[in-house]
């Protein structure tokens, strides 16, 4: 497989992200840009660029949408952030943290409409509706799996099927539909949007599979997260999930002590962190990964152009934060 | 003047709110319900309707797009009452209040989208598109003066044209384009959507004009609001700038106390009132509000079918809730 580097997109996103915020001349395009820089890895924006270029599109085509997308999802991190309390985002203070509850939430609703006005700036309008509407589809699923998540915090027996709905929802929706967008921006057939979709759905799978399995990994000087914060927030994640089930009757009484929050937090994340490992859970968790992440692979056989996105998929896996 | 009733639309975008927000399954939708039921007068919807069929168009070509309008404005009114930590809306618990902040600022996002959903599902794809922009951009101009108003928040000196402009942005724009999207679906002419999203801007200026001077005229069992609350968020509205403006220096002084916050509520709101009213602050708001609907009623006058509109302009400044 040819390795084609995706440095140069990068720049380009960045660009395009600052051409629709703005350069800081008010709090509000402050806060935003804030929460957009230094920015991630824009996993959802390379994707739907790539799964572009994967049916022989064009960047220019799919560029300010990408853009776009990329504005709706850290605005809704920035109110996930704000719905867990979490102090820290990257490794660094949160929005909510560094500028109050109030600013954080209204930047957040402003960046989502910068998301809007991007995408839905471009032509023909019939793309760019149909690319609309699977996006706007995928933050409705999401913002159902976020209040699904505060509905089972502490609660130890909401099942695997929960949690797995909770994965595709938070995460998988939408990086499933910032592929599904890019193949329609550049008329892509049916079953190539298809392909891509469920491609997108599969890496956001297991890219939240790590994501929960990180705490138990590597420190939080690592991850930019607060290794205990799941914990901290008594969030059943799939490792916990999978632990309990597996678990001896003493270490579930353990962790149902720890998830009620009768535990400080430093030991309760060391607790679980034990019995995570014993009884095998982070191990099955990688597991389910690294399947997710070949059944998207598998996805791109009807490609013309697969190879980029096949090498993302593994990333995914590999990621250390 | 022909009166005619829009009793009939009402029940109509009812059903249509909730066919699209569902029927409370899930939490999520029973907040959403809670804050959309029982509905307000549904202003918006309404206006974007009578705006289409001002110029000759057909309910059924708006009615979907208008029932999305409200999702979205009522979805602003919620994250905005997590903003002024107001505890009521409507003459009850507001929905942070009654749900919690982190389950009011997910309803309000997932409120949005179905707002979103409804509006981008019509045809055709063109005129929804451009419908869409308009009322994006009136969201984005929303943010920001929302954003402006915890700014100004104590600053009795911040002027009447940036209170001027907090309205705009925080009513006006959205009833213009409730106004202007409804002309646009159903195919007005360039003219006659100019003169729509005039008259919308205008009438809603005239609308959070009354809203402001309400708390210095009725009491707040009329309101449904808390009489109080502007004063207790020390929040410079038009009559309290005017006001101070027009005030004598020791009246200026009592002001600056009051918005320091150095007085229990109920003292303030008595001494704010006293001074509005006595610096002929209320009755200058109401002249500025009636003018405005003049105006908004003079951009009628080119139009097809003006006579509902023209009511409808009146109703805003004689309201009592």
């Amino acid at each position: 497989m040819t390795v084609v580097s995706s440095e140069p997109l990068i720049p380009l996103l960045q660009a395009e992200l600052r051409r629709w915020v703005g350069n800081g001349e008010n709090l509000l395009e402050l806060v935003c840009l804030d929460a957009l820089f230094p920015s991630g890895k824009l996993l959802r924006p390379v994707l739907c660029v790539e799964s572009a270029k994967s049916v022989g599109g064009d960047v220019g085509a799919v560029l300010t949408f990408a853009a776009g997308l990329e504005c709706l999802h850290v605005a809704s991190l920035i109110h996930d952030d704000i719905v867990d309390q979490d102090p820290v985002r990257r490794g660094r203070a949160s929005t909510a943290e560094q500028f109050g509850i109030a600013e954080a939430l209204l930047a957040g609703d402003a960046l989502s409409m910068t998301g809007y006005t991007a995408m839905i700036s471009g032509r023909p309008g019939d793309r760019v509706l149909e690319a609309v509407r699977v996006v706007v589809d995928a933050l409705n699923r999401m913002c159902r799996a976020m209040m699904r998540e505060t509905e089972i915090r502490e609660d130890l027996d909401c099942g695997l099927s929960t949690v797995l709905g909770v994965i595709r929802g938070k995460t998988a929706a939408l990086i499933g539909a910032a592929c599904e967008s890019g193949a329609i921006l550049v008329g892509a057939t049916h079953a190539q949007k298809g392909h891509l979709r469920r491609y997108g759905e599969l890496i956001g799978q297991a890219f939240q599979m790590r994501d929960d399995l990180l705490p138990y990994t590597v420190d939080d000087r690592v991850t930019g997260k607060t290794a205990v914060s799941d914990v901290a927030n008594r969030q059943p994640t799939l490792p916990v999930v999978l632990a309990y089930q597996a678990a001896s009757e003493a270490d579930r009484r353990r962790l149902t002590t720890v998830f009620r929050g009768d535990v400080d937090p430093v030991t309760a994340h060391r607790d679980v962190l034990d019995i995570v490992l014993r009884t095998g859970a982070a191990v099955e968790t990688a597991r389910q990964a690294h399947a997710c992440v070949d059944a998207a692979r598998a996805e791109l056989d009807a490609l013309p152009h697969p190879a980029r996105l096949a090498e993302l998929a593994l990333s995914v896996v590999d990621r250390h934060r």
